[in-house]
Order: C-alpha cells, then structure tokens, then sequence
C-alpha cells in the first residue's frame, strides 16, 4: 500500500497569519525575499514580476498610503506588519503591445518563491486581494501597462492573544484543503489518480 | 556593508530543462508534487488549481493526446518526458457565476509549490505555454468555466548529449534575470530599493 510522502517544510510551515509583531525587518532578510522570486521561470524569460514595498520605519508615508488603500477588515491587523508588499504584473510582451497572457500567472510563481523564502527565514507573509487597486496604481505611480496583482504584509509572528477573538479564532484553526480527488484527474477530467489521499486537514 | 542572502537550495536548483531520461515517476513522488501544490494559499480559500495529467505507461492514449496538444517546437524534447501535465484554472467562486480574478495568479502559486517539492525529490518540470488550449480541452474534456492554464514536461534529468544542437546550448546556458533594481521598488514605482545587487546569472 502505497504511503504519502512528507510534502517539504517549506510548503507545510507556511502560514497566512494576521498576527504580527512589530519587530523590524532587516534589510537582508526583505532582499533575499525578492532574490528568490526573481528566480521563478516564466514566459519567454519575460519575468513580468514587479514589487512595490514600503518599510513601516523606512518608508513612513508610502507604508500610510498602503495601509489606506487596504480593505478595513485587513487594516485592522495588517497595520503592526513591519512590512507592506504590492505585488505588480506588466501586461505586454518587453517594449511591444503583445499581451502577456500568462502575466499573473506568472507574478504568481514567483510570489510562491517568495513565500517559501519567507517560510525558509523564519518570515510570515499573508496575500490579500482586499485592497483598492486604484489608490495603489495612484500612491505608487504605476505607469500604463502594470497592474496591481496582490497587497501582502510581511513580518514576524506576533502574539495572537492581541488579536480580536474573531481573528484569534481563525488562527488557531486548522490549515484545509480540498482532497486530491478533487484537484487531480489523470489522464482525463473526472478520473481519479489516487487511491491514498492526503491530510485535509492539519489536525 | 550588507552581503545578499542565499535563496534557499531549492529555488537556487530549479532548471526547466528538456533533457529527459525515460526513466518511470513513482506514483508516491507525482502524488507528493500535488500535495505540496494544494496546499498554497488562494483567495477565500477557494484553491481555484486543477490538475490534469497523463503518465507515459499508465495513460498511453491520453499521454500521446497530451503530446499532440504541444508546439512542434516543444514535441521534440518533451516526448521523452515520462509524464505531462496540463494545469487549469477554475474561473469562477464555486458554484457561483462571480468571476475569481486571481485564478491564474493562484495556479501560479500552486505551482510554485510543486516546482519546490519536484527539485526536492530530484524532479525536473518544464512549464510551457506553447500548447493548443482547444486541443488541451477536447481531449482531456475539461469543463466549462475552467480554463487551461500551461503544460509541463515532468520527469528525472536526461543526458544532455542526445539532444539536437541549439537546444543542447540552452541547457548550458546559464539562467539570467533581471536585476533586483529593475523589479523592486520601495516605496515609489522607480525608487531603487537595494543597493547591493544579487547576481544577474548563474556563472
């Protein structure tokens, strides 16, 4: 009978957490962040992966107008993140007006570096889709051609007992995913690959 | 003076080569790759990723399929490769007709996640958008509301010397990316971040 493989650490640690400390980045640790992204393959080499950041005590205005242009519900904790990240997708081909179909896909590869780099540093990094794109492209000064893909904070874990009790409750909850049934067909749509599925859950 | 960090061995490892050897996947590694691709993170949890593959001795038909779907130009190598991928994207919030913006974006990360767990366990995966997507649809009957995303090559590392000239050259050819100052910006688009520069390319 066949056992399930231990997925590597770098994948399983990783955590979507909301409660940060406030502690400082060092320089290094955010560099080595965006070294590993860069590193992700992508269309043609075109590597159309942009990162705006803001340091809360490096870059005070910009980190505000981040902040500002979080959804509320985010703000609340994303606020003691040392760290504000914008992840950027640059929608053409080099200098051409050829789309780059795979622009975000690709953004997302390497963010995926990213977040198993921060995972590898003791780092926690949370992907937010609530945020106004519109104050993004305007507090940063995107020019045409890029679009704002995700927000994200980035910092060291916090004490979860500061949280309100409906997000201390969401980060004590069990990581789930859906089933491999669900996800994985072979051969063709619908039919199953495996006979052992994998945890759903992280209980 | 601030000295760059190494990014963790197993983005600094990753090459999308196409020199495969025949040599068969255990069914425990293909399913450990999917395992570490479900378990990114995705909006609302939604985990948009499916994946739909075909294994050279355990689905023939469906492998050749696969195989027929590539650019000519892709054929060449990838036909030695003892498994093919396709990746798809769920376009929609689960049964509802909102539209998920960040489908691709999240596959991305899934994939991300599997190309980590393939260099972990020695597995070598070329992602490649050179494919039909109507070809890809039709013979691996993929529903509506899910769209093909990229294909892969899956598979152990070849002898380099039994592939045609030019694109034994590629596989030589060290990996370039752009400089960090040219994809990270802190604080303002343009605003160079890092005055210590990571390497540019692999020699």
């Amino acid at each position: 009978m066949m056992e399930a493989m231990q997925v590597h650490e770098l994948i399983r640690n990783r955590r979507s957490t909301r409660a940060y400390s406030e502690k400082p980045l060092p320089a290094e640790a955010l560099q080595a962040l965006f070294e590993a992204a860069r590193w992700a393959p992508s269309a043609m080499n075109e590597q159309p992966w942009r990162f705006v950041y803001a340091d809360k005590e490096q870059q005070p205005e910009a980190y505000q107008a981040m902040l500002a242009s979080l959804a509320e519900g985010n703000r609340i904790w994303a606020q003691h993140a040392p760290v504000l990240l914008l992840t950027v997708a640059k929608m053409n081909f080099g200098d051409t007006e050829n789309a780059y179909a795979h622009a975000w896909h690709d953004v997302g590869l390497a963010t995926g570096n990213l977040l198993a780099q921060a995972t590898e540093l003791g780092l926690y990094v949370h992907l937010m889709g609530g945020f106004s794109a519109a104050k993004a492209i305007e507090s940063l000064h995107l020019p045409a051609g890029y679009q704002p893909v995700l927000m994200a904070t980035i910092g060291y874990l916090g004490d979860i007992e500061q949280l309100p009790d409906n997000l201390k409750a969401r980060e004590v909850a069990p990581r789930i995913r859906k089933p491999l049934s669900e996800v994985v067909y072979a051969g063709s749509w619908g039919n199953n690959a495996f006979t052992i599925e994998g945890k759903t859950n992280e209980q």
